[in-house]
């Protein structure tokens, strides 16, 4: 009997690729480039045979193998198993990855974008695997979101749900990418972070900050960390759109837990401290709030144990 | 075979119930007084009363009643069937009232708060009944709300999820009730709609509505009908809050459409596209949203549905 699943997780630059058994403990895992230039046909032929070697180095092959789930950065429409374009991988145009990967594995494939696909990891075996309700961000580059609700992915009627990077805390704020002002991602990601302490340093603000030939999110927690009054400020600002944030996901999908994932989470306790108090802070009285606050377990591998979640549980 | 839904909601002047067959067509409906003075024992022998006087002109009885529903205002423990306290209904106090209804009808009774069974009525038989997922706004004295997913009610870990009406519009804003600044409902509902009015005219702002002796929601549309400028500022700034917190809630759980209803929505067209432009010129840019922006259908029906349904679909 099949009893094997197999997560792909898909970024611009590495694939990441683990199989897992029926329990969902991770048996090995391997990284390929992604050589996006040589389009899809090719991409998924080289995940095909990471896999195939893959399972080979443990004693199995695609015989053994249930099912499989993949992330891709979006947009994508995931009901129809379309990538229909991606910043991050331009060569993939009206793809359809779902029917690709399954026609190569030989096994039925799960298919959502990458920060939902981490958040169902989290969910599945991190740090919201004893809860059925979460919220989960990653702060990097931008801000990716994911929802669980009565333990199932959140999807929305486009299957763009999810993405509260872009809800506005700051009406008329800080002008973001997608077109909105004030998005919470124009804010708090680990790139605004840097680039709104890089803005004030440049506009004549006294910094430690100063000295550097750019700025960086962990330079400004490390300058923090020294005192720097600057750092202080950008990041206490960072924490109170992310507390905000909070709140808001609070009062729309309820989660018992509040997970924050992505390369910002480096930062450590400071970091966490600091958006539980501008929680906090903004939350309302009308009753104690129990949600919980805390950093996502599972690192770089949420994608593919998220991805085989998905396969498993489709 | 028991094939009738009874649907009961449960107001701090007034209980509406409504018979329904499987198809959830309203066969007859009754309000009685709530009566809250008289205690829970009381009130719920009185719904048990006009159940069984409405089932019998219709040619029924209670063996002909497969499952009921009820919702009552907020706030409660919903999964124990519970209300905790409720400031419209002050001797009802950690009152067991799905058990004490079951126990009446003699059949399973559903349970939520007023606003997710008003909006489970609209999604069920109103405004939201060929789609999947829809959010749900009531514009009254308050703001509140209901979310369906994947065509389910969301819940949350605790009951309390879809408290959208104190989603934070204006960081810093107007203080709430509920202990925030600048929660939707404190700058948009129709008590607060009126209130804005009223503040502004006392500070000594020119408007025809300073001839009143007390302003209402309902004033306000009037005189900016008649073109008085204020009024036209205090609506303006309600339909952005409206319009900003259905950006908020798209980037949320991704409706199909956004439902309004409530006493407010008799202003008719001039509120709903007053909404919509506000959407439409702080949504991002990114791609082309499709959500529908529409006004509720069953009107002050929509709780007794919706408990209905709730009590079928169990």
């Amino acid at each position: 009997m099949s009893t094997l699943f197999i997560g792909v997780d898909v970024g611009g630059t590495n694939i990441k690729i683990g199989c897992f058994d029926g329990d969902l403990k991770l048996l090995e895992k391997v990284s390929v480039t992604t050589d996006v230039d040589m389009g899809p046909e090719v991409v998924v032929q080289r995940m095909g045979e990471a896999v195939r070697q893959l399972l080979k180095d443990l004693g199995y092959s695609l015989k053994d193998v249930r099912a499989a789930g993949i992330g891709t950065p979006g947009p994508a429409d995931y009901k129809a198993g379309i990538i229909i374009n991606s910043t991050n991988m331009p060569t993939f145009k009206n793809t359809p990855i779902r029917q690709m990967l399954s026609d190569e594995l030989g096994c039925p494939v799960a298919f959502d974008n990458d920060a939902n696909v981490a958040c169902y990891g989290e969910f599945t075996v991190g740090a919201g695997k004893d809860v059925n309700d979460i919220v989960f961000f990653t702060l990097g580059t931008g801000i990716g979101c994911g929802i669980v609700s009565h333990g199932k992915l959140v999807q929305g009627a486009t299957g763009n749900a999810a993405e509260v990077g872009h809800v506005i805390v700051q009406p008329g704020g800080e002008p973001c990418n997608c077109g909105q002002r004030g998005c919470v991602e124009a804010i708090a990601s680990a790139s605004h972070t840097a680039r709104r302490a890089a803005e004030a340093v440049k506009a004549g603000e006294t910094s430690s900050l100063s000295i550097l030939p750019e700025i960086t999110c962990k330079d400004v927690f490390e300058h923090m960390a020294q005192g720097d009054a600057l750092a202080t400020r950008i990041i206490d600002e960072t924490a109170r759109a992310l507390g905000l944030v909070c709140v808001n996901m609070l009062h729309a999908t309820d989660p018992a837990r509040i997970v924050f994932a992505g390369g910002m989470i480096a930062a450590g306790d400071v970091l966490l401290q600091a958006i539980r108090r501008h929680f906090e802070a903004q939350i309302w009285t009308l009753r104690k709030e129990t949600v919980e606050i805390v950093f996502a377990s599972l690192g770089e591998d949420a994608g593919i144990f998220g991805a085989a979640a998905l396969g498993r549980d489709a």
